[in-house]
C-alpha cells in the first residue's frame, strides 16, 4: 500500500507518520511506500520499514498536486492548510491554499484516469460551525462558519463529498476538535492557551488564562487525533453512505476541568502556575466557538476519543517524554 | 438605485425585470438605471420608466463580471446558473459557471474599492438538501447536496456569508423551492411533471405524470419567487445577523392535493388529461428531494408565499393570460 500526507510536516502530519513507521502497515495491509509532501521540509519518521519519499511543494502551485500522486498512492491524507488565524489576516492566501489547492487536488485525482479512485482522508476542524449552537452539534446541523478558515474547510467537505459522489474518489472529511495537549512552544492562536495552561505548568513554566474558568470547548489527544485519520483510511465506505463530513468524537470539559485535571496529575504547584489574565479580545472570539458534540455516527463508525481531561494528560505525558 | 440582474433572461430574471418596471421603485428608492446581463440576450421589460441597459456576457469569462459592475450598482440580483441536469451531465461547466463565475462575481465586487459594498441576492435552492431529512427542514439544517448543482449553490452561499462577514458586500441568499406553475413548454427536468400536470390540462393537452400521488415537495409560484427576490434587496440587515442563506417559504403539497387543486380551478375534464406513467428513473430522483420545510425565520422576516395549491393555479392563470 502506498500512501501519501499532503501536510506531512505538519504536528499532526509528523505524527501520523511515525505511527505508520511504527506499525508498517494500514488497517489489513503492509505500506510499500510513504510520501510526504509539504511546504516545510518534511522530516522522515524513524526506523521506517518501507520507502519515504518527501517533497516539498505548495498543493496551490500548478503542477505540483499531479507530481505528488505519480505513484498512485492507494491513501491520501491531506492535512495541509493555512491555519485559522493566518487564513483570516491575509484573505487571498487562505483561499488560495486552503480552498484552491484543496481543489487542486481533488481534480488532479480526477484527472488521473485509468480507474484510480483513492481514499482520500480530509482533516476537517469544528470551525465549519458557528453560533447559535445547539446543546449538542449533530451531523445534520448546518455548517455557518464565522472564519474564513472555517468557511474554506466547509466548502473543501461540499467538494470532496460531491467528487467522493461522481466516483472521482473515496472521500470522508473529519472535523478534529481541538487538539490538546500540543506539544511545542507556546503560540499566538486564539486557542493556544488551551494547552498553554497543561504543557506549561507540567513543565514548570508559567502559564497565561485569558478566559474564565466556565468556558467549555471540545478536545481530543494529538495521538486521538492521528487515530482518527488512520481509522478514516480503513473504514469500510459502505457504511458513510452520501454523509462525508463526520464530527469526531472529543471531550467537551470546562477549563476548571482543565484545571482540576492538571490537579490530579500535576499536583497544587503545576496550578500555582497558571496566571489569570483576562483578555476581551480572546474571550471574544472563544465565546463563538463550539462547546459540545453529539458525535454518535463517529462513534457507531468506531471512531474513540478520551473520555476524561486526565487521561488527556495522561497522554500527553507518555507521547511527549522529552518536553 | 442602480440595479444589476446576472441572468436576467431566465424566467425569474425577466419577471424581476418586468415587475421593477411595473413598480418603478426598489423598497423606497426611485429605480434610476437596470441593467441585465445574461449569456442570451436579455429582453428590456416593456414601460421601464428608468434606463435599461442589456448586455450578453459569461460571468465565468475573465473581466465581464467587473464590467456589468462599471455603474457601481446599488442591487445586484445574482440569478445565473446552469441548471440542475446540465451541471450533472457537465461536470467541467457547471463549476466553471455555477461555482468560479460567482467567485469571480464576488471577486470584482470585492475589488471595485472605493467602499463599495453592495447588497447580493443571490437565488440558492433547496437542492442544498439531501437526505435523510427531518419532518421539516429548518434553517440549522445542514447542507448535504445530493447533485453537483446543489453542492455548486451550497459553496456559493458559503462563500456569500463569508464576503459578507469580511464586508465586501452585504449577502443574502435565498432557497427557492421548486417553482411552479412554471410558464412555458416542457422541458426535460426531473422536476417539470410538477409544472406539467397543471400547466398542460389548463391548456387542453395531456400531461404526463411520472411518480404516484402520494409524493409529496415543496412549491412556490413564480410571483412569489419575485417577491422573495424585491423582499430580500430591501431587507433591513441587522436582523440577518450573520446567517445568510434562508430557507424561503412554500407549500409543501401531494401530487394528489396538485390534482385536487386541479380539479377545483379546471374541472373534471382537465384532470382527465393527467396520464399515469411511472418513471422509475424520476421516482428515484424525486425520492431524495425535500418535501416540507420550517421557514419560521423567513417568515418572522416577512416572506410570504401561497398557501394553497388552488392559490398557486390561480396565480399562474393570472400571470400567464397568453398561456
Amino acid at each position: 500500500m502506498r500512501i501519501l500526507i499532503v501536510g506531512g510536516a505538519g504536528m499532526l502530519g509528523s505524527k501520523l507518520a511515525e505511527r505508520l513507521a511504527q506499525e508498517g502497515v494500514l488497517g489489513a495491509s503492509a505500506i510499500s511506500q510513504l510520501s510526504l509532501v509539504d511546504v516545510a521540509p518534511p522530516v522522515p519518521p524513524p526506523d521506517a520499514g518501507f520507502d519515504v519519499v518527501t517533497r516539498v511543494a505548495d498543493i496551490s502551485e500548478g503542477g505540483l498536486a499531479q507530481d505528488a500522486l505519480s505513484a498512485r498512492p492507494d491513501v491520501i491524507f491531506h492535512l495541509a492548510a493555512v491555519v485559522s488565524g493566518e487564513a483570516e489576516a491575509d484573505f487571498d492566501k487562505g483561499y488560495r491554499v486552503n480552498l484552491d489547492g484543496t481543489r487542486r487536488l481533488l481534480d488532479a485525482i480526477r484527472e488521473a484516469g485509468g480507474g484510480y479512485r483513492p481514499r482520500v482522508v480530509f482533516a476537517s476542524s469544528i470551525a465549519v460551525f458557528g453560533p447559535p449552537f445547539p446543546e449538542a452539534i449533530g451531523d445534520d446541523h448546518a455548517a455557518a462558519p464565522l472564519t474564513s478558515y472555517g468557511t474554506q474547510k466547509a466548502i473543501a467537505e461540499l467538494l470532496l463529498a460531491d467528487y467522493t459522489r461522481r466516483g472521482f474518489l473515496d472521500g470522508i472529511a473529519i472535523r478534529l476538535p481541538t487538539i490538546c495537549v500540543r506539544p511545542g512552544t507556546p503560540n499566538r492562536a486564539a486557542s493556544g492557551f488551551f494547552s498553554g495552561i497543561i504543557r506549561e505548568p507540567l513543565s514548570g513554566r508559567e502559564a497565561v488564562l485569558p478566559v474564565s474558568e466556565d468556558v467549555r470547548h471540545w478536545f481530543a489527544s494529538p495521538r486521538s487525533a492521528v487515530g482518527f485519520l488512520v481509522h478514516a483510511a480503513t473504514l469500510d465506505a459502505g457504511a458513510l453512505r452520501d454523509l462525508r463530513p463526520l464530527n469526531m468524537p472529543g471531550l467537551s470539559a470546562t477549563v476548571a476541568e482543565q484545571i482540576a485535571a492538571l490537579r490530579e496529575v500535576g499536583g497544587e504547584e503545576a496550578v500555582a502556575l497558571i496566571r489569570r489574565e483576562p483578555d476581551e479580545t480572546i474571550v471574544r472570539i472563544v465565546e463563538s466557538w463550539p462547546r459540545n458534540f453529539d458525535a454518535r455516527r463517529a462513534h457507531e463508525l468506531g471512531f474513540r476519543a478520551e473520555t476524561s481531561f486526565a487521561e488527556i494528560i495522561r497522554v500527553y505525558l507518555e507521547d511527549e517524554p522529552a518536553r
